[in-house]
């Protein structure tokens, strides 16, 4: 059976002040009333059944997670105690999915991107479960066709090819800078590394035996008995205690036999508000609203959010972001929606959870 | 017996989103919780005992203006059913009070400034009441020692002294132009033209009935049978018809004798945000908070303005005014505060009440 593991644990400190640490950017409902958790769901539509839809997040987001995705079984919500990286993450859900389904077939997706248009999403997503199921020890790493010299993205390059979309993988590159990213581009042979992949759940089980044994066994430990440890001390002092690895660090860049499927897609991390003003149309000065009500009188290339219909007023300003929650308001630059994340944690003294 | 009549009727459209038809800049609670209009009341502490204060206001405002002026008796708040400028505001209240005390002496405040040190402004009243009971048929009017050539007010010419601040008006002048109020300020023959007036309610009653006798007629009919009429349809038929035109257009700059009481003192309009900024100390890089929580980093000169504890943060921008209400939220330059008036009524269609 094919199953999906979708990973929905970050925070999006980038997101401040809409996104909490009880507040997820994944369940931020910017997005026509939706939240990016239920686009990245219903992205899955027709690829994976509802029961065979997993979820791995925060211990705390669960019960927000269970309303998002309510054709999800609860039992396929598995909330960590904490952060330990995606290898763990990752290998947690394995583990899950073996016990439930030891023939089992994988793919992981990411909750945090706009990926448009669905047509050839879904015909990577079909390619890179063949492969899997084809070349059954292999690790299949989902890579985007690149539009730009970005230097927020790992790259892949391409190796032989062994389908219409599918190679074997060559090298994994870490964030390169604009020099060297423009090579990758130009030279047509690397793709982003999208952070989705498609395995056999004894081939990813396998590569974590070898390659972080002591995490492959805390894992299975903890998934045996998942039922008694969820959301208790125990299950958190064990969690707690596997070393913190990413998937492409801990694994990818190490596998044995790695394949590339590649997705021509318009790809977005929605990490920033510039990132999420950008799937949004400007209007004929450049202004984008992701809010109900915005008015800009005499003002160029803002971007104004709200969640509610709270009425934001940009008189006479350029190239600002203005962010409206319950609690607080954020103004910036545009070219300093990066440093948005370093407000967070500050003086929480003061201005309390509404920073945290 | 000395009575004293607050003007409390302005919208204060500069100050949206806080400012609103039903909540007038006067009631905006942004001095240390309390409100323009209590801040006006207290000054007259002293001076005036609270049985012998008066406020006219809208009527739409009346409740809110007894809720926060309690030692002022109910009976003493005009409402009046619309707005017909300060000539009828004052007609109104004099007639009323000239029936309650027949040998009153009145002095009119507004309610939108600021004024400090107290003592100044304390002994300026006093001198204007002593000289309207000296001068019976004379209208005092006071005026502020100028501190700048400022373009935005009236101003009167000095006259023949009678006292150590009290003066014949030579000469009242409409707004000038910055050439000429430096001329005049240089000169030190000219006042600031305040607002504020002192005298006996027989010498303004006996002015209006001379300049505006229509006028005079009207507010008397009203004033006669004000118990039935305030609140009602027929009240407010019968304000409407009176003619709108102010109190120096229409009385002070044609009045048979007017003096003038000079005042020594900060006095500031409270029109806009930038002018309510005025009135509080910045910090070290020129941000000013109206607000319980702010934070700036890596700004300069930002004025950020809430009433409520919601968390303004500005990052990286500066020269902004930034005004959080519970329904909208203003951003502007600090060059751009004036213009905000031009907001309200804007696209009431869509925006409703927000904008009224």
């Amino acid at each position: 059976m094919r199953h999906a593991v979708i990973m929905a644990g970050g925070a999006g400190t980038r997101l401040w002040p809409l996104s909490r640490k009880m507040r997820p950017k994944q369940l931020l409902r910017l997005f026509d009333g939706k939240s990016l958790l239920q686009i990245a769901r219903e992205r899955l539509a027709g690829l994976f059944v509802p029961e065979n839809i997993w979820v791995v997040t925060s211990a705390h987001y669960i019960d927000q997670v269970a309303a998002e995705l309510p054709d999800v079984p609860r039992a396929n919500l598995i909330g960590e105690p904490m952060g330990r990286d995606t290898a763990n993450a990752i290998g947690l859900a394995a583990q899950m999915l073996a016990r439930r389904d030891g023939d089992a077939t994988m793919a992981v997706f990411t909750a945090d991107h706009i990926i448009r248009p669905r047509e050839p999403f879904a015909a990577a997503i079909r390619a890179g479960l063949e492969a899997a199921e084809k070349f059954p020890d292999s690790l299949v790493t989902f890579g985007i066709t690149p539009t730009s010299a970005h230097t927020g993205y790992g790259y892949v390059r391409r190796g032989a090819p062994l389908g219409a979309q599918t190679f074997r993988v060559a090298e994994f590159k870490e964030k390169p800078t604009l020099d060297v990213a423009e090579q990758y581009v130009q030279s047509g042979e690397y793709c982003w590394n999208s952070g989705m992949f498609a395995w056999r759940v004894s081939a990813i089980l396998g590569e974590l035996e070898r390659q972080l044994p002591e995490n492959a066994r805390g894992l299975a430990a903890l998934a045996s008995d998942w039922d008694r440890l969820a959301g208790t001390e125990a299950g958190a002092a064990q969690f707690a205690q596997l070393r913190k690895i990413s998937i492409d660090f801990g694994v990818m860049e190490k596998a044995e036999s790695v394949l590339l499927v590649e997705m021509n897609c318009d790809w977005k991390d929605l990490g920033s508000w510039v990132s999420i003003a950008s799937t949004r149309e400007p209007d004929e000065h450049g202004n984008v609203a992701v809010a109900p009500q915005v008015l800009v009188v005499d003002g160029r290339d803002n971007i104004l959010v709200s969640e509610s219909a709270h009425l934001i007023v940009a008189l006479g300003v350029s190239g600002l972001v203005v962010v409206h929650s319950d609690d607080a308001t954020l103004v910036c630059r545009r070219e300093d929606v990066e440093q948005v994340k370093e407000l967070t944690g500050l003086r929480t003294d003061v201005y309390g959870e509404r920073f945290e």
